[in-house]
């Protein structure tokens, strides 16, 4: 794919099967994330990337009760009220059983962390594209930046006590008909232009 | 170039040649923004591209004089304490003189509006590199989406009341020896990865 395709085909996937990916890709889309930009050439991101099963699943059980102990409020932000709702059914995994997960924390008040966090998830989401694997950001961590047992779980899993959480992304080989990742043209309805 | 190549050769051009941007190429890196992923597929950053000479000058000017207001301060962001120092100086232009801005907006108050505007930065600039046009992320314009000047001519160029900006990107031909983005190997001091 030429550099256009493989930025304007990358869509989320949402299934993935439990085979773990090659070490090899996975090195590869974690060191694209890791050549991102970052204010001041900081890379002060840290990627936690959590290959553990026994880790992931305790990790979505506990999401799935904290979500399920909020309510929705009105003017809440729609995905967040999604996760909420879903949380109180019987079935919730917030990494969509994905078979790697890699949280980005970043430095506490430092003013460029969201959008450090976000370049390092975007080249990855786009190297996982040009390895044909899936990929999906994953926000559900960060709206739980400052629950206690989340905190106490994420420092457990080596995030620094200066750290938390700004973003996340589900990663694996698609569970889909041709086994490719999810590809359908995005819907353009919105990131209007004004030329000046 | 293969896709890791593209994305780790990325790095910030600061010195561009007054030429304008070719409209097919510039299409093109516009497009690959207006394609990134967003919180809940909102789609709602606001791509003001800047093109117009005057007004780029205009807004390097406001810019210069604005900052150089502002007092720098204990435990500031150090790229922001740079440009407050630099704009005493007698020449400051926080865009480089590149001929195209691209200013990224998004709603105030939507929960996602960085992560949104970083991920359209992030795939231009990789878009630009694989053009061979040079890039750099701006913040200027964010550090300053409070005050009520910067803002009023941001309403001005067409960005609505309820956006701010969230960050921005200068691009053009390089001004190097070779007429290539700038693409020397990055200096890995940082973004850390812990595997679980």
């Amino acid at each position: 794919m030429d550099a256009y395709e493989l930025i304007t085909t990358r869509r989320s996937t949402r299934r993935y099967l439990s085979r773990p990916v090659d070490p090899t890709s996975l090195s590869l889309v974690i060191d694209a994330g890791r050549y991102a930009p970052s204010g001041g050439n900081n890379q002060s991101t840290h990627l936690i990337v959590i290959q553990n099963h026994m880790v992931l699943q305790e990790l979505a059980e506990m999401v799935k009760i904290e979500f399920s102990k909020m309510e929705v409020s009105d003017g809440m932000y729609t995905s967040l009220a999604s996760a909420i709702r879903a949380s109180k059914g019987e079935k919730y995994v917030f990494h969509y059983d994905a078979p790697v997960l890699i949280v980005t924390a970043n430095r506490i008040g430092y003013g460029n962390n969201i959008a450090d966090c976000a370049c390092v998830l975007e080249n990855m989401m786009i190297m996982a594209n040009a390895l044909n694997l899936g990929s999906c950001w994953i926000n559900q961590l960060r709206w739980l930046n400052d629950n206690p047992l989340i905190l106490d779980y994420m420092h457990h899993l080596g995030m620094l006590d200066e750290e938390k959480v700004y973003g996340a992304l589900a990663i694996g080989y698609p569970d889909t008909a041709d086994g490719m990742p999810v590809r359908t043209p995005l819907e353009r309805k919105g990131n209007i232009v004004t030329m000046i």
